[in-house]
């Protein structure tokens, strides 16, 4: 079948329109195969909606610790924190590993491409990921936060540059970057410069100004925005004194919303498909018109006809950056898309 | 006395906070000695409220041509437009220039740091320029936009690298960026990079999502917005058939309005302090604190703690680029700020 | 048997004469096949008549927007001119693709030297090209328009330096300009350095004063200057409204021409040696002969005996530029040749 | 009152206009006092029309020798050819000297700019130049011709980079090349980007074709083009054998035309306002609208928004070059003009 | 074994001479492989007599135009001067080339150093050059003439200082410049600070007082001076019409002598070795005693203890001058000797 | 009345022509007195004949020490050394001092210029210099040799650049370089630069091979070569022992010839004009046409169209050097002639 990459192809107008859905919903804390069976109702019910591609938010996988400060203090290291810790690390995944395994299947079940916030466990340290599969069932690659924001930086590691993938798919070429990354103008234009259309941001920021700066992502890329973030009560989270939530200004209830969604689709042209849902968990919906992509770029293209090569150059190094390197091993990019 | 660099010292408040107005007004339009004259008056209400500091719009020296396409079809070139390009030419200025001392003798009278958008004219080549001016009555350079847009290719020329400026004042660093050039990533960071900490953004576009833009750039570059755009009506362009408006879709009255404005000052926390304004002519006035730019750094700092230079690094070529140098001349860059 | 470099081989005289063709026809609008089919019945009628190097106009493939101005008028936008953007898009080619198999294919079968104006699509942003065949079937290399003229500016992107090709070949050496890049004193000088015998340039000036420029490169190059432009009638652009001709003084009817071609071929000495021809589409062929370039050469080089180098001196900086470079990809120049 | 720059300043219409006179005439041939008389003469008519700027041919003073060789071949020097150079290069002036004084005495005296062509004398070594002067009577400077043609390369020298002057008057930027230099791409740039405005073109050249050049010129530099060139016939020259006219191919009668002259006035669109003339001596005059200049560049500026300096970039060599330099002498350029 | 620099070795005075050929004979006009096929033969009698260096005279190869003027009068351009530099231009050869290769071979196959006048064509401008070739049988450089003398600047173009070699072979460091080159004091003294010993003057001077200047040349600059002339009857030309003498004084008879020779090989303490020749062509030898060089040096050495370089010093711009430089070449200094 | 610069003037022949005489004769030693009474004889006797200019062997006054070593051998410095230093110190004469007033009194009662070769005194170091008086009896300048050959080291100092002198008189500009400066080639080039027309050589070389010199330089210059020598037996000198021939291979009778003259001078063309006498003392005399100068330079010319300043430059030192400056006084250049 025909490969779309522009929305050009005249009376193929369906080919162009490519429903995606949004997940608002949170993780079964410290319960890795509760939260995936939770994953798998949420897909076949996107999957009824005819949808094509399934996004969840940062962390679905492993959990996103609002409020925990793992008992960190400047020079002080209480037992408590090394604890908590450990039973955080317990809840990431291996990638590969069964979990994985239990994704690609999913999608190919489904039929859907799929993206997925998640815990990823390194040996002893983690990173905030997110896992990409596609609708034939496939494990197709991940991206690894560069730059965790704040205390997330004291749990999880950073990533490098050989884990910003684009992916060129039957449906659009897809990727993702995380949350605060998505702050990080350098990051954004090496992934339009790998030709993302289908950009999705899974995040943890419930604040209004997250919607002016995923606006600004769909008009600078000349993308679709497709980000999610967990709706999250403090009754998701296991109770005091086992889980400790921090610094909240006022008592929490268990009713309390600790994080409140916004999880919203925009086109290139910047208006909001869908969203943002700031109620409660749920499925936000959208059919994307991949067409718009070339309306748009027709007046800006920051990696194109907008930009200015001779004055503003970026360099990324995508090579893996390891401490310990074993010569008798050829140098792998651990990522062969683009 | 103390510079105020970053809100740092504790005890001196009041040398943080910095007076900023924003102009939104039309150009008197093919008539530049009437549009520095009510640039005046403007000014010197600005100088009696306080400020310290003020914008005005893109082009308000020179025009910004609404509507007009200077009789351009492709292959096609009639007498109109060129005559039209001419009086365009004709009311663009020299850089430096008288204007150019006029206006600095302005900000020299009303002790006010002027920041002003003007058509510059260098030789047969005009650039969409903004001229800055400090409080002394100094002009202190220029800043030439990048990369016009879509049919400004046609009457505008495209700045280089060396004059990207932002300048260390008494009361802040300040820079400016022209309308859609505040979409492109990686000239933003430069700015960032340079440490500009009041973000001047003339601009000539006037639809909602511009706010998101405005408020995105505050977040990622920790930084004051002030965008100022002109509020024009049809009859602040000549009458046709000397001008004519074309691509309209409704036929204009002379009240129509052809450009509403939506200037707007926003804080390093996104939070919006001034406007916008759609309603007409005005002038917008907001206390900027600078130390809320250390306060927003604190988690976001994009050319600081939350980069990742060995993976992401940009550079960029100031020098200025000539299709024809002569040995004879020492090379000299035309802006020394950094 | 002996490569033809500079008509010098003695008692070999027909090895210098080389027969070349210029189109001049009008593109299928919106229709690449048919374009495509139409080009194949004009090289095959050119190579009937022994000519060895055939010559498109500008934009022959995708086509020259003659009177289009995508509804773009300063500030304003409407969906109009996105959608006319969107269909042009979709008329273009990629380079490599199917249709430049098709062209290349097409070479081979008619064993003639293949040069053609194409509009090219790179993701989002499309380039005005020429593209390269041999008369063996290949695909040997493309120049993409350094500077867009005028409104094409809105369209159109911008080449570099890795893209001014001059190919040696069994008939001569061959590089192509398109144009008003023609009226570039450096751009043809650094043709003339790569050696250029064989000039091509086709443009979308119908003006009589397109014939001072014409000869005068011939002259000042030493080589031969083989332009070609389209001959069209209003008729073979779609109806209006789908599309409309701007900025025409009188009212066209389906006859009118838009386009009046004037496609030419001039010797190294300054002699019309076919064309130009004003009157309707057609083929005009001649005979060169390499050798008139020594005797034109004999008095006047502008890149040899004639050139001032230690007074003049012009520098090419033919590395590709782009806004974003990946370090696990070797940099690679797209044309080899010069 | 004000300077005159570019054409632009409105409702002082009548300040654009310069009425420009080319001469075409005939040297008084080893007789360099009649020529100053001749010129004088001339250039009184020129005045009494009114003319601002009057241009002379290549060689005016001290004669262009057509149809000699001075006896010369390869290898082989008689006396005659040593003797016709001691007499040709007695007839040449010394800059400064007597015939300077007295040119620009006659300058002063009819209010003309003046430009003149003349065989200048540099201790045995002749040049080939352009000689200037103001209305007020003041000799502003020269042009050395960089490359002789052919045989002229055996009696005139070579300049160099510091005599490429333009010189900005009351009337306009004016500057001269001369005769095959025109024909040179990176001079005529290095003229341009000094910012010609008339630009004066003396020549040798009668061949129809120096027509095309000359209109090529006008176009790609977006300047007034005054070409000037001598009417001789065999009479103006000493009888043989005191001078021998070389290979003619036809007898020569004391009538014949052995310079036809062709002189011209063309505006930066293109458009010849007068001449050219192949009948005899005589004067064209023309009065050049200088806001032409921002009409046709509008469109093509090959120094400014048409140019790509990051591409293509010329270097001019514009210190004088000595073969001997004496330390206790101050370097001093020749030509301080820009 | 001992490299034999300076005739300092005591008791191995074999060593320190070296047998020198110089060949006055003339080349076989517009016929490049017959020319080649007689130097052939007269450097196998040469090596037959022991020679270890043979020069040949200026132009040998492509021939010296004696009496031609290529038609050439001022202004005046027929187009038998352009054929006749087509013929000339076609005997010439490509540097390297086949020619080249044949030259290498020859003298690998006879064993001895080869020094031979060749007009070089490169594109379209000759060069009058020296080539240099090494015992063994190969190319090792080239000596391009600076500056031609009189009419011949209308045929050949000028070097630059980036090919004014100066080679250091087992037989001593062997230079050459040509004809009146050697009559400019700065070049010369250029070849002593590079170390000649064995100074080529391939020449086409046959005038008495050339001796005067190669005897001057031997005690100036402390070297054996090899002057090679060719010896050449009307007859060794092309009949007339063909090719015509211009300028002799008397009618000549194929008979008639155009080049007398005067071949001559001067020792560093300004005796004659051999010759010189003026009665007809041959080869002309002698043993050159190195060891001459010291003894002459002892008391004048204008570059070392007979300089004042803090008086007198000569600045050589040994880089090579280019019109155009593509910045993806790397810069290749052609010579890299010194 | 006119000045002659350069042969140029029609109709005023006979100012062209210079009639200069060349002394041979050798100094009355060690009687300083005696020798000015006999160049007072010789110079009135070539006044009478008409000669306008007249020039002295080098070392005239003073006398060169042919033979003589001064006991000096390698550590070896007996008294006898210094006790004929003394003496020879004795006969110098300071440069302004009773002898260049009795110099410049005889130039201006027999009204010559006058060139003389003198021993100068300057405290306890002796140059080698020539004197110059013009023909109203003026004192106008020196010439220091700049490099003494050999043992003259041992009792002649060094010059400087400061010395060099041109002086323009009304017969034309006159210079002067003595014995072996004339072998080195950028001292020649400086003089040339200087315009020298009359080069002087006062010499004390008298082989043969001298003659080749002179004839080069008088070609290389394109000037009048006055080479002066001394004729000399050895009873000019005191007998032995006070003065001592050393290093004669035959036995010394009072009329052994110990320099036998060879005074010669040569025309810009090469021509012997008088001389070389090497009979014994005399005056040779010859008439000096200045418009040979211009007929040589017309192929010839090594300061000026023969050159290539871009590729070979000189620079010259022409500052006094001095071992101890002192801060009060300015800095004075010795000559100010050029």
């Amino acid at each position: 079948m025909a490969t779309i990459n522009n929305g050009a192809v005249i009376g193929e107008v369906d080919k162009h329109i490519v429903r995606a859905t949004v997940i608002q919903a949170s993780t079964v804390y410290y319960d890795t195969p509760a939260t995936l069976d939770k994953a798998e109702r949420l897909l076949a019910e996107a999957a009824s909606n005819g949808s094509q591609i399934v996004v969840f938010p940062e962390a679905f996988i492993g959990g996103y610790p609002h409020g925990a400060n793992f008992s960190i203090s400047i020079g002080i290291r209480p037992d408590k924190g090394s604890e908590d810790f450990r039973k955080y690390h317990a809840s990431a995944i291996d990638v590969p590993g069964p979990e994985v395994d239990r994704l690609a299947a999913m999608a190919g079940k489904y039929k859907v491409h799929l993206v997925v916030g998640a815990i990823e466990r390194d040996g002893y340290t983690l990173y905030c990921s997110i896992l990409f599969f596609d609708s034939e069932g496939n494990y197709i690659g991940k991206h690894r936060k560069l730059m965790p924001t704040s205390i997330e930086r004291v749990i999880w590691g950073f990533g490098d540059g050989s884990t910003i993938p684009v992916f060129d798919t039957p449906i659009g070429k897809i990727g993702g970057v995380i949350c605060w990354e998505n702050k990080m103008p350098l990051l954004r234009t090496a992934m339009y410069a790998k030709g993302v259309q289908i950009y999705c941001a899974p995040t943890a920021d419930d604040r209004p100004v997250w919607q002016a700066t995923a606006t600004h992502i769909a008009l600078e890329g000349g993308c679709f925005v497709l980000s999610s973030n967990q709706f999250c009560r403090r009754k998701d989270y296991p109770a005091a004194p086992e889980y400790n939530f921090e610094g909240s200004k006022k008592e929490l209830t268990p009713d309390s919303v600790v994080c409140a969604g916004g999880s919203v689709i925009i086109s290139p042209l910047g208006e909001v498909l869908a969203g943002p849902n700031y109620e409660g968990e749920g499925l936000i919906t959208a059919d994307l018109d991949l067409k718009d992509i070339v309306r748009a770029k027709f007046e800006f293209d920051s990696v194109g006809h907008y930009s200015r090569p001779e004055v503003l150059s970026l360099t990324v190094n995508d090579h893996p950056t390891k401490p310990v390197t074993f010569k008798s091993k050829t140098a792998k990019t651990e990522e062969k898309t683009n």
